[in-house]
């Protein structure tokens, strides 16, 4: 195998995609003045084997592997490429040295933003044709939102790519360099985007920092019905955009009397302020005890990734209907665009069915408070769509468009993500189309209290177990059972429908549950047990009830976790020695 | 105790309800010539013991049996008793002696009728005043049906009366005798009630005749998308009507303009006709596997207890806008009478919420036409309502009349039957009220083939699974995983949408999934299994799972039996000896 540690700048000479083969050809020149060598490595797979999920899917790459491992075949491959690609140069370009390259302007990279046009991206002044590598991205098309930009602000997101053999990788990509002016102008704009994130509350558990990802601890979830907004656990996908109130703009698209758009104060003038409780909850909450039966792909979120608050905004409904939406519109999708965008200005964006959007009793908000207040940064500010009874990620913050349309979004997210599959798939046999975006979540339940690992005092004589349960789609919880013996034996909770000090809540109209309750179950410690092992399951208005054990719902990317939620406590002896005695 | 097996005709003296201990007294003597006794028994709870679920509630009863067993308090009740009903007779009614009766006519039968006036019932010419056995009734509130009117019919829908101890528990309430005249119009019309239900096909599997309950057998219910109609399911409350299609009229209440009332041929000429294929599922399908836990109260369905076919009718939406319903009209339920009733009148009735009746998206008919022909008589001729993605108890047959009200149906079947409980409620502690009536049902898989206990050829080297899957509400079923091994590893199913000859149907719209979705899996047989444990588990797209395992959703009426299918089955070796070498 050919290695490239330790070799700074070294670039592929190739320009031209004349063939596959070529493009994933490992033949390398350095293209500064330091180095120019290739060698023979291990056989390991090289650089190109970044870690268990990089498959390479080009044809061609397995031919050249299989070259190079027979030996003398590398050397034949190197002349054979070298003659391709000097006559290519000499086709297309001036001819220049092999280590020295065109300098282009950021006018000419952006124009390569297609797989027809070629995918340029430029790093650290580099300019780079990535064409070739996009099929071989392990992370997808999501790559492709780099084209014609910098790559920089990417890899800040996607910390993975803070490894020497992605930058071996890129090397081979090399076309030319940036023109010092845009290079300068770069470096201005490419500071860190994480730089003006809000500050974040200190209780919060952080699975991930750029972007900001994190959950309340559970014992403050359990605490009050309503989550408050400080503790509510984020999910960012990108960087949190600052955006002028006064200037703000929300685009609609996709309507017979053509886009439109709103200001803020017209949103907050013109349509009816209405008010929704909803608990938002991320697919990927409960990941980590999947991570437990089999690595999965995701942010390891405990039982956190769920949070309930009061929502006040216009209804989308409304403000549709006003933008020239009737029940004859063809469309079958709302799409929402953020306003939360990468250097090359792709967004967060997400879709539901247009039968969600405009139902008299779908609830769906163009929020622009939370709790009462002002929507924080970190939730969307000004607007964000708040979709009550569908997963998280279709409640799309800093709003920026609506378009409604034939299909769904196209976006990575709803496409590629946010969908589950069957234990049995993998990441080598996984068709992201054959699946639908998950939209309605199922029944969910979680203990909060008491926390796993934790000792209850046996002179107590009983244990309150406390803990949260919710359904998708409107369908309210109509119980939760808990069982302090590992299952044999179940106790109903009592559930909390509302904030405690305002009494239990009303019945919420059928359908429209949108709010998580609150439960809890005060029970005798069984006797002589030295450990108890809780669970709780609930019971949605359809019956629906959560599966038994995690690994038969297992799945790639670790969403949709909701199996019987299991907290282990000790149970400790006050006298331990006459209790041992007795039993 | 006191036992009076073997008396026949033995009757309590006390005409009145004096106090509660009264009634319950058993203290008796003969009303006819052959006998006047009464004795004590063994003590075991004699004849008031009917049965496991049997419980008295009156305070009063409790007491008296303590007198009893305390032994010489006997002699002292009883004497205080006959001077209490020898006293109250003398002021109310003629004094007679003791064996001797009142005469009443039906007429005055049938003022008794409440709790308030009396609870009488005849019997075999016998009358008698069973107010404070209402209470005590093991079947609940039910036994109201027969007050005023005759028992025979009821005793022969519920076969569980056919018992001794039931006629000596009865004989302890007779009051008087039914006028001659009365009896013989009675004998007329008391023939047996199921007597005019139909002819039914000889390979449905009958787990009640009467009513007619049944199901097909399992290799037939995957033949087909649509189930044929002779062997869909059957499930029958009482005897099926005779509807006569020339006289029949649907009424229609509680709307703001009156009462309205509708022709068979009005039904038909002055409404669309919609066609909806929808599968329709008793809540105790499956029930038999939670027998297996522990034993459920109800009939003991199979995996065959759901069927599909194809409906046309009146959509109801728009019957009930016809009938002066608008998006004001203040009401939450739509109530639904059957024209299938009792000696009393009392039919079976039950109620869908009215959000559902009224959605231009519920699909809920009126339905006259089953898979393209008139309605079978045991499928509800000559209208039923078919009310897609929920509960067979919901889809009312023999349709006589509809009512929108503020409250659900407060038929037997809506408020006390038809619900879920937490496996750790039992006949004891149950609290009807405390559940939501059954809806939408929860997604739902099972294997129709191969069947249980079956043989494999080894030879074959594959194997083919077949079965149905479904969820309620609408909600599609996204995908089937199938196991041969326990549940250890999965595959995933093909799923047919439609009927195989037409090829796969088009995707249903969002939410409207009212169809099953037969699946089939042809996978290698695992090496040297001697045995497969085959299990299915379908998912919905709302991603709800069914649950792994019977005895946690094990609830005391058997419904919502959804766990994952199972069935075992054996390898048969061609060469066994080669065989067990090998392994």
């Amino acid at each position: 195998m050919l290695s490239l540690r330790h070799c700074q700048g070294l670039t592929r000479v190739s320009l031209l995609r004349t063939h596959r083969q070529a493009a994933v050809s490992p033949l390398l020149v350095c293209g500064r003045s330091q180095c120019t060598r290739w060698s023979s490595g291990d056989g390991s797979g090289g650089h190109h084997d970044s870690g268990p999920r990089y498959r390479p899917h080009s044809p061609g790459w397995s031919h050249v592997i299989a070259g190079l491992l027979a030996g003398t075949g590398a050397v034949l491959v190197y002349r054979l490429h070298r003659s391709q690609v000097e006559q290519a140069a000499t086709n297309i370009h001036p001819i220049r040295e092999a280590h020295s390259f065109p300098i282009y302007t950021q006018e000419e990279v952006t124009k390569h933003r297609t797989l027809a046009d070629g995918v340029w991206v430029t790093y650290k002044g580099g300019v780079y044709d990535i064409t070739d590598f996009v099929a071989m991205h392990p992370g997808g098309n999501k790559i492709m939102l780099a084209a014609g930009g910098a790559l920089e602000p990417f890899w800040a997101l996607y910390a993975v790519h803070g490894q020497d053999h992605v930058l071996e990788i890129l090397s081979e990509y090399k076309v030319g360099e940036l023109s010092p002016e845009d290079c300068k102008q770069q470096e201005a704009s490419l500071s860190d985007p994480y730089s003006s994130d809000p500050p974040r509350h200190p209780a919060l558990r952080v699975n991930s920092q750029k972007p900001f990802n994190a959950e309340p601890p559970p014992e403050l979830l359990s605490d009050s019905f309503i989550t408050p907004s400080a503790i509510f656990f984020k999910r960012n996908h990108l960087p949190v955009p600052k955006v002028d109130p006064e200037t703000y703009q929300l685009e609609i698209e996709g309507l017979p009397g053509g886009p439109v758009s709103l200001s803020l104060a017209e949103l907050k003038s013109r349509f009816p302020k209405h008010t929704v409780t909803a608990t938002l909850q991320c697919a990927g909450n409960r990941r980590s005890e999947m991570n437990q039966v089999k690595q999965v792909k995701g942010l390891n979120w405990g039982i956190g990734a769920i949070s309930n608050a009061t929502w006040s905004g216009a209804r989308l409904r409304d403000v549709l209907i006003a933008a020239g939406y009737t029940p004859g519109t063809v469309a079958q999708h709302v799409q929402f665009e953020g306003l939360d965008r990468d250097v090359t200005g792709t967004t967060y964006g997400a879709s539901i069915p247009l039968r969600k959007a405009v139902s008299e009793d779908g609830d769906v908000l163009l929020a622009y408070e939370m709790n009462g207040e002002e929507l924080p940064a970190d939730h969307g500010f000004p607007v964000r769509v708040v979709v009550p009874g569908t997963v998280g990620a279709r409640n799309v913050k800093w709003l920026g468009k609506i378009a409604l349309s034939q299909e769904e979004s196209s976006s990575h997210w709803q496409q590629n993500d946010y969908k589950g599959f069957s234990p049995c798939t993998d990441w080598d046999t996984v068709d992201f189309k054959s699946a639908p975006a998950i939209q309605e979540l199922p029944v969910q339940s979680a203990i909060t209290q008491p926390a796993e690992g934790s000792a209850v005092d046996r002179s107590a004589g009983e244990l309150t177990v406390k803990g949260y349960a919710w359904s998708g789609g409107g369908r309210e919880v109509v119980r939760v059972d808990v069982s302090l013996d590992g299952g044999r034996t179940w106790q109903v909770a009592q559930l909390q429908g509302g904030d405690k000090q305002e009494g239990p809540a009303e019945a919420p109209p059928l359908g429209r549950a949108w709010a998580w309750k609150l439960w809890e179950l005060t029970a005798p410690l069984p006797e002589g047990a030295q450990e108890l092992e809780i669970m709780c399951k609930a019971v949605d208005n359809s019956y629906n009830m959560q599966p038994d054990s995690v690994a038969p719902i297992w799945n790639l990317r670790g969403v949709l976790s909701n199996a019987w939620h299991r907290v282990t406590v000790r149970v400790e002896e006050e006298e331990e020695e006459e209790e041992e005695e007795k039993y």
